[in-house]
């Protein structure tokens, strides 16, 4: 299968919202549909190289003839794009199954918010968090708003879905259990035990759910003045960069 | 001068979205008008908490007839309110101009989001950073996301706004001034020099300005593994919590 067309003209451009395949990336834009595809889309050349790199770019879509890819109008972009400012160039791209999990593994509980969901990816790649597992009511990892925040992290990221008590279960045979918690447990920058290791991290409002602080092995949190919690995206990065060290 | 009126009945409300008070309260969803009077608005009962145990609550506005304060009809809520779930009690705040310099300063080079801000100010309160300076171009510190994002945090800062070339010349006589940079400097956690210090953390674009940068007297960064950066909340929120150990 190519992938681009290497000598676009204004001929060949796509400018029909009613398109089919048109139509099936628009759809892409529904978390539904990207799990049913495999599918997503990202946006602005810097993603759509990052996607390249990582093998998993499909095809190329572009309202510029001197850029390689398929050629469409600008109303077909704005129908395809989220964001305001228009688009020069997506990339639809396929969703890589990976199976090594790696020594540090990040676990998400139910995180809700698209911007504390991007920010911890990029610092789960910054900080050698390689596998990162979330519950099935998390925000998706391929929104958006999500693939923007992470800058291009969701490509390097082993990335997985499921019910996360089956998960943490087997996980115990090979890894510690990191729990986390405003108040009980060891000041993170105290902890020795640093390979094989998972951390969990719990929803915005309710933490992690009691149900899976039983499965931890011990509890850690940051020490802070005169406030009662962090951010979660800013918790989490400031444990991975501490369990990094 | 009453703060409450401690006998609520529906004769006293207000629901006329014209009444002057309200008109004029209605103008505090901007910062130009914020500027002008001192005056800030917080939403929800924690904030009017936190705004009362920081002594700066000057009015409680609600439509709740079993709280304390002025009774005002829905919509007159609904036109004050920022949140698109409506609020039954809202606070009218007054900025509370501080003057003692912390010895853990924080200096914002034009941070323009308003999440970021918010995320910032509440690592900084959790860190120690206890004076916030920001220059006029970085976000107001009293729009309702910051506020909202900062947990109450701005409520217990020193939050300092003005020419950021002049206020560090004149920090430089007191404290040591940590410049931020992806690439060059110490990594963070071999610093040592960890009180009367000031850290300068720039746009979320651009970086720290070459100005600013320039008058620090080192640079520090944290070490990534294959990652270009941070999300610029994070990456404030790991140095302060590691200047703060």
């Amino acid at each position: 299968m190519s992938l681009f067309c290497y000598n676009n003209n204004g001929d060949n451009m796509i400018n029909s919202l009613t398109n089919e395949k048109i139509k099936k990336y628009a759809k892409l834009n529904e978390a539904k549909y990207r799990k049913e595809t495999g599918l997503f889309l990202v946006e602005g050349p810097n993603l759509v190289e990052e996607a390249k790199m990582a093998n998993v770019l499909l095809e190329v879509l572009t309202t510029d003839e001197k850029i390689e890819g398929t050629l469409v109008s600008e109303d077909v972009m704005k129908k395809l794009s989220q964001t305001i400012t228009p688009v020069k160039v997506m990339g639809v791209c396929k969703k890589v199954d990976k199976t090594n999990i790696s020594s540090k593994v990040l676990l998400l509980d139910d995180i809700s918010d698209p911007t504390n969901m991007g920010t911890i990816l990029r610092s789960a790649k910054s900080f050698g968090f390689d596998t990162v597992f979330a519950t099935n009511n998390s925000v998706d990892f391929y929104n958006d708003k999500v693939i923007r925040g992470s800058q291009g992290a969701i490509f390097k990221l082993n990335l997985l879905k499921g019910d996360i008590i089956s998960f943490i279960n087997e996980l115990k045979n090979t890894h510690h259990i990191y729990g986390t918690n405003v108040r009980d447990g060891i000041d993170v920058s105290k902890v020795y035990e640093k390979s094989n290791i998972a951390l969990i991290m719990g929803n915005e409002k309710r933490g992690v759910s009691e149900e899976c602080q039983k499965l931890a092995d011990s509890n850690i949190y940051i020490k802070l003045n005169d406030m009662e919690s962090l951010n979660v995206s800013v918790a989490a990065s400031i444990l991975m960069y501490e369990l990094n060290k």
